[in-house]
């Protein structure tokens, strides 16, 4: 029997996906659950709701209390956290990235690496330097092309991807990061919801799920 | 020793509040900590961010997970759950009669029955009836004069209380329902923080909580 699948929908602006993406993989081994990776961009979904920017910038109250959340999970949890200088980040340029590597075959391990640079050490995950230096580190564990990876994220082809996977996105009801998809369509929205959501898939195949009471 | 102290700061027209009212009691017993029931007004809020309704309307993806996501959490816990037909109810005559029973020293049970009646029923809680029913229930069980309290609940004197209290939440930063404010005014943010806060109020005087990392 296949294993039950699981999708993993993230922006890697969002702090609440980095606290995901460090743990998604051993709770998900424990499930035997496979995880999708899909990352997406959040930002067309917040315009559409008029926002121009994150909602923790828009609301300071909410903004303030997510920082203070997220230090007390990661404290909680063993991990670093630093806010970079500039919140939320551009994200465009690693998830096209993301989707390059997924193409290679070693997205779970791009998606670690590109939130720790970000959320546990601050850096500057639009940044090109940045970004390169951790597709290098990358390759040089799995045996690529690093220059062929850069090259491939700006193909036309990953572009139209990264756009249609965004839009799938809307069209579910998707609305923010991170989201887990069960085979069913279910969704479950943000970090808490990690084991729910592992726990509905692992039977979502089945149909044996609990509807609304 | 004082048992330690948590408050418990919800709008009646919360659906997330009435996840905690309904095992607030249970998991803060069994943790040894006071719970200081806090009722207040949301809707001053949301106005101050340019919101005339719940988030949950303005956001219509986020109103539909969010019905979701309490089906499923009520079914696992064993709750009933029935939005009533308008959402969010208004919440002002509640709240005040809240207060009113906080003096009579039976906050605790008539927050229940509200929560209860709103979200496990679909009642109305704006309507006059269905509050003096369960003021009528709540008094015959601990000997009050059902009269005396609704009169109360509209004196200057509960009404502002309520402004005062709803203006304090503001003070502090609270910009959500159900939240949890710790004696060291360490704050926490809806149901799923709810076993966290009670943790940390149990050090909270004793000043041996962490910061942030």
């Amino acid at each position: 029997m296949q294993a039950p699948k699981l999708e993993f929908w993230y922006d890697f602006a969002s702090t609440y996906a980095y606290l995901s993406a460090l743990r998604i993989k051993e709770l998900a081994a424990r499930a035997g659950v496979d995880i999708i990776y899909k990352p997406f961009l959040l930002g067309p979904i917040f315009r559409e709701q008029g926002w121009n920017t994150s909602p923790f910038n828009i609301y300071p109250a909410k903004g303030r209390y997510m920082v203070r959340d997220i230090e007390r999970l990661t404290a909680e949890r063993g991990l670093h956290f630093r806010l970079p200088d500039r919140f939320p980040q551009n994200s465009l340029a690693a998830a096209r990235l993301a989707l390059a590597t997924e193409e290679a075959g070693c997205i779970a391990a791009f998606t670690h690496a590109v939130f720790v640079a970000e959320f546990a050490e601050g850096q500057d995950i639009s940044n090109t330097d940045c970004l390169s230096a951790l597709v290098a580190q990358l390759t040089r564990t799995v045996g690529l092309d690093p220059a062929k990876l850069l090259a491939r994220s700006v193909d036309p082809a990953i572009k139209d991807r990264l756009k249609v996977q965004s839009a799938d996105a809307v069209s579910f009801g998707l609305f923010g990061s991170p989201s887990f998809r069960a085979s069913d369509g279910e969704l479950f929205w943000g970090d808490d919801r990690l084991e729910q959501a592992l726990t509905w898939a692992q039977t979502a195949g089945r149909g044996t799920n609990q509807s609304a009471p």
